[in-house]
């Protein structure tokens, strides 16, 4: 039984792996899509996002599986609860990095956001980027610094975010509506990704040490719109 | 065993069902404070928010003790599940209600959405009202046939979503840019309390009928900014 169960776990945990490598691959291109027209990124990001649902509901069968043949309990029960969640967590992301990509395809050739947000939204980009390389490591090696480092580095998007905001208040600001609309959305969007991959590098902290995240302060406390 | 195993699952229903309740007055608070300019409301909204935390992790906790102890199979594996999920979706929901409820109390006197805006949301206010009246009477009664009509009314609230992008880029508006922001971030967390509700919807439907949400199309494709 004990081998099955290692055996299926770790057939969830490479489904998970993969997860995270297409959820890089998708926020990667959705960033080229949004600075550097390219339609060719947008539109593998939004067909790709079929692709991350599947792994989804896959990961989740197998959990449910897992959970009825082999009755996992302590630390095993946890990895397979934690599991389920970081799928959800990884397919929401998906959402979120197609939705910037739609915009990016609605707006072609143009970007959704003007020359006078770029170097904003290429730092809120560069930003992610990073956050999903560490995102696939911290998965791969199961690796509780890197997730700390996930967590603790996110004050630096919300304050990015936070700058969207008083770029298109000031008076300077030339865009047009539609351009103080999409930088509104898709800083939100971006913010999310961020706050996702908090709480995955929160799951991952607990499956690693134990340590229960939902005791921890919480990311996404009202800093939205204040 | 057996009984134990559905006086537990009844202690998690009956969570649940608190949820669904706490979440509805969240919906209505949040909407008197955005529309009635209610103080009160608005704080009672942000206040409670960690009152609907708690009841998550504690579902949570209960659904992996049970399924630790009980090891459920079959139709009691799915509920236990489903539940664990419903829980996370509740549970953001009172986020975003939290999220509207912060825009209010940053403008009190004021509301966030200036009056050319306020009959616009006080459809989709009404909307969500009604929405949150039928999640708790779904979840109460496990009725599939208030899930479907959840399910099928959410184009309501898309389509009103999608009026107040066309309000704000119509050369009537006269609203202010942070009036704009805050049309446009509100409306969005309306727009995803509706797809949270929808989420909702499909687990019961899952509880009830054993049809695999999965397998359905999905909400939120695509129309966020398009």
């Amino acid at each position: 039984m004990r081998v099955i169960f290692n055996e299926e776990l770790k057939a969830v945990a490479d489904d998970l792996d993969h997860m995270a490598q297409d959820v890089r691959r998708a926020i990667n291109a959705s960033g080229e899509a949004l600075l550097n027209a390219d339609l060719d990124a947008a539109q593998n990001v939004i067909d790709g996002d079929i692709k991350i649902d599947a792994l989804e509901a896959n990961i989740i069968n197998q959990c449910v599986s897992l959970l009825a043949k082999q009755n996992p309990v302590a630390t095993d029960l946890r990895v397979v609860v934690s599991s389920m969640r970081l799928a959800s967590t990884f397919e929401r992301m998906g959402d979120l990095a197609r939705h910037i990509a739609e915009a990016a395809r609605r707006t072609y050739p143009l970007s959704p956001v003007p020359d006078e947000a770029k170097d904003l939204f290429a730092q809120m980009r560069d930003f992610l980027d990073k956050t999903a390389d560490r995102t696939v490591s911290m998965l791969a090696d199961r690796d509780a610094d890197v997730a700390e480092q996930i967590i603790l580095d996110d004050d630096i998007l919300d304050n990015l975010h936070h700058q969207t905001f008083s770029m298109v208040l000031d008076d300077s600001w030339t865009g047009t509506k539609q351009q103080l609309i999409d930088v509104v959305l898709i800083g939100r969007f971006m913010e999310r990704l961020g706050d996702h991959a908090v709480s995955a590098a929160r799951r991952v902290t607990f499956i690693v040490s134990g340590f229960d995240p939902s005791k921890a302060p919480k990311r996404d406390e009202g800093t939205d719109i204040d």
